[in-house]
């Protein structure tokens, strides 16, 4: 068996990750829309080898994370618009051949069928490279755009997407692989005994009838996931075979790692088949002094409003703006806790650092709450290296503070360094994104099935 | 004013349009699921400077299309199962310049939001060289696979794409052109007074919020319609910019030209708004004989379980496998008379030429009813040429019998005579697809509103 070696994200929207990235000089905002730039990211990262390609996706203009929408423009980023990362992927997947494409999706406001079809297409067409990132939309604002009913609990959120992806992967068991037959001798151009129609009927769903889509190259695009709260990290032991998470510090992540991976085995599932990747936000330079001066350069470029903005989105949408920014951050009261990761998150590190709203905002505006490290390319390896040799992470999703520099950085910088020290690919392994994630190829549960009545008839 | 010529659309499915054409010795049905082949169809037809890339789209494995499913795999094609139209021309589009791109996708099924997002992407992503072919979706069996409640009959079905369409719209329209300023200095990253919330509440939808994608390129996706009923040609006079529409004579295509245009008026629409694109079946060769042994050759290879399936979806699902295929095509009963304009044609048909099954199945096979051409160039030419002057047709979508073969031909025989004659452009005319059908770019609606408020006061 070859040698474990760290597996690597790049989540990097055309507008960068730093709340203030687009600021950079180098950055490009202009090309918000360009396809040209989004593919050339897209080639650079495939040059540093990464596995994939991230992007965050949701379904509603996201005000809070920028400015409030009372405020004048005085904003940021993807998060208010940008491209819809489906589509987006399935053109970069024609110029590139070996990076992998982790699209974000709503179980609550999406619907089974007409997600399964998309996932599928994008897998055929970028030749298995294709994963999806489940998640279950904190968003409120989301309902106004379907149908203005009340946005679901997180309860329910999750009951939905259990029974969600269930579908989903039914559907994309619809045919067995080899169902197809192209044969023009006697014009069979499918072997029926090899379809299968989910017949689902549950408590949020009904969907009878085959995908019509054939079943993908990789069996399944690669289930991601990257709620931390109970409910969503049982949903990942179900389902997921990555987990973006948010992580400070080696004991937390340590925690949260052998807790996930415990909890497979009541899925019948291995340890090996979750990989667990934490986000990392890195400001590297050949000398600690330059690394810190690109950190501190970024964070000068904050606009208030936007800072406010952004611990807005993290709480739950509470509106700091009243508070002075450089006093002591406010305890919240009972009716502003909504007990989502995110803000418990946010919570935790003022309470521990004894922050400002102002300083919160600065340490969190790098990679919002994920893990930042700043220095050398050596001591920054050296940090990934002690996660990576310690249960805490079996990879990294990388989130460069600014694009395209913060990404070309990464690329010249670390990924030498960690190939240098035998932790990381020096070419593709393989050319599935699961065969170089080292997942498995899920079997057909139909299939399994035909075998289950055949052993014992 | 340049003079006017003859729109093409190219509508090639990998695995072909007549209903044997991918067991045509020169077709690929294995490679029914390749990118690279899908690019290379792409390809040939914009070196052929066809104005796009057409595909239809349901959300149903479309059983009676092929074989029906108690028979065993005899069948046909994309309509069992192939790729979702707008990831597949995501990818086309990053390998291509000019050609556009026409999906098709419903408004019973679909939501107006994630609709919206993902045809505003493809525009991004194309650089405005996308186009929604909106339908309603006729097959019933779909409603299976989305919560399996009835099938919404035809009046509420053009009742609800009407208002699906208006919403969408009002999403493309939430940003003005130049909403996004990214303005480093100031920190501004659009500007507020150019977002507009369509805060739209009808019959059918309740969408509040703006679309998180930024203007299409094109103002909005060319707007395509197909129906041929009372109600489709009222929608297709209000909105649409293109119609494909199944036409098997000059009097009858002249009599919807003529019908459709006149339409235009009451929504404040002139005629050259809206291009009028029969379908065509061509078989070309440089002799006659050769063409009709090419039409031959792909009707000898029909299966006629495949017939019989082609008839039955058509018809509604009728099953017309109880009779003798070699009597005359029978009277249908009352309670199987579904009104659709598809039906309608089918019985016209079988009526006019006094067709039994067999022969209605072999005359509708090489385009499910849409004109077939067979000839030398010159004399296909003739044809085209008459319609498009004699007020029947503003262009043609061409339904290639067979892919690579059929669509090789029509690039290689008919594009250069169309050519010769000054029928057809020799070079792109445009960098959008608006720009080479001659189509203007729609103003936003919410700026139109701002300068007759601005006026009025």
């Amino acid at each position: 068996m070859s040698k474990r070696q760290i597996k690597l994200g790049a989540f990097i929207p055309t507008t960068s990750q730093h709340i203030a990235g687009w600021r950079h000089p180098e950055s490009r905002p202009q090309d918000h829309l360009s396809i040209d730039y989004a593919i050339e990211l897209a080639k650079t990262a495939e040059k540093g080898l990464f596995d994939a390609y991230f992007l965050a996706d949701g379904l509603s203009v996201n005000w809070s994370h920028g400015s409030s929408k009372n405020t004048t423009g005085i904003g940021y980023s993807d998060k208010v618009a940008g491209f819809e990362p489906v589509t987006l992927f399935a053109a970069i997947s024609a110029v590139t051949q070996h990076i992998g494409f982790i699209a974000t999706a709503s179980t609550t406001y999406e619907d089974p069928y007409i997600l399964a079809r998309k996932y599928a297409s994008l897998d055929h067409i970028s030749k298995g490279r294709s994963a999806w990132n489940v998640v279950t939309t904190i968003a409120s604002s989301t309902a106004r755009n379907f149908g203005n009913q009340p946005h679901p609990d997180p309860k329910l959120r999750y009951e939905r997407a259990d029974e969600f992806i269930e579908v989903v992967q039914k559907l994309w068991d619809s045919w067995e692989d080899d169902a197809f037959t192209y044969d023009k001798t006697s014009g069979q151009f499918y072997d029926l005994s090899k379809n299968h129609e989910p017949l689902h009927h549950g408590k949020f769903f009904n969907v009878q009838g085959s995908l019509n889509v054939p079943r993908p190259p990789q069996g399944y695009p690669v289930i991601v996931q990257a709620g931390q709260s109970e409910d969503g990290r049982e949903l990942a032991a179900k389902y997921a075979e990555v987990i973006f998470t948010a992580q400070q510090n080696l004991e937390d992540a340590q925690a949260f790692y052998k807790d996930v991976k415990t909890r497979l085995v009541k899925y019948g599932r291995h340890a090996d088949d979750l990989k667990i990747m934490p986000g990392v936000s890195v400001f590297v330079a050949k000398t600690e002094e330059e690394a810190k001066e690109k950190y501190a350069l970024l964070n000068s470029l904050i606009h208030p409003d936007v800072g406010l903005g952004l611990l807005s989105g993290l709480s739950g949408e509470i509106d700091l703006s009243t508070y002075d920014l450089d006093a002591p951050f406010p305890q919240l009261q009972d009716n502003q806790i909504n007990f989502s990761s995110r803000q418990q998150m946010m919570i935790d590190i003022a309470r521990k650092h004894h922050f400002t709203i102002r300083q919160l905002y600065e340490f969190i505006a790098s990679a919002r709450g994920h893990w930042t490290l700043i220095g050398t390319p050596e001591q920054v390896v050296d940090q990934l290296q002690v996660w990576f040799e310690n249960e805490a992470a079996d990879g990294f999703n990388v989130l460069p503070p600014s694009t395209p520099a913060g990404l070309n950085d990464f690329v010249e910088l670390i990924v030498p360094e960690l190939q240098r020290r035998g932790l990381f690919r020096t070419a593709y392994e393989g050319k599935t994104l699961r065969e170089n994630l080292g997942l498995n190829r899920p079997e057909n549960q139909y299939v399994i099935a035909k075998q289950r009545i055949a052993e014992a008839s």
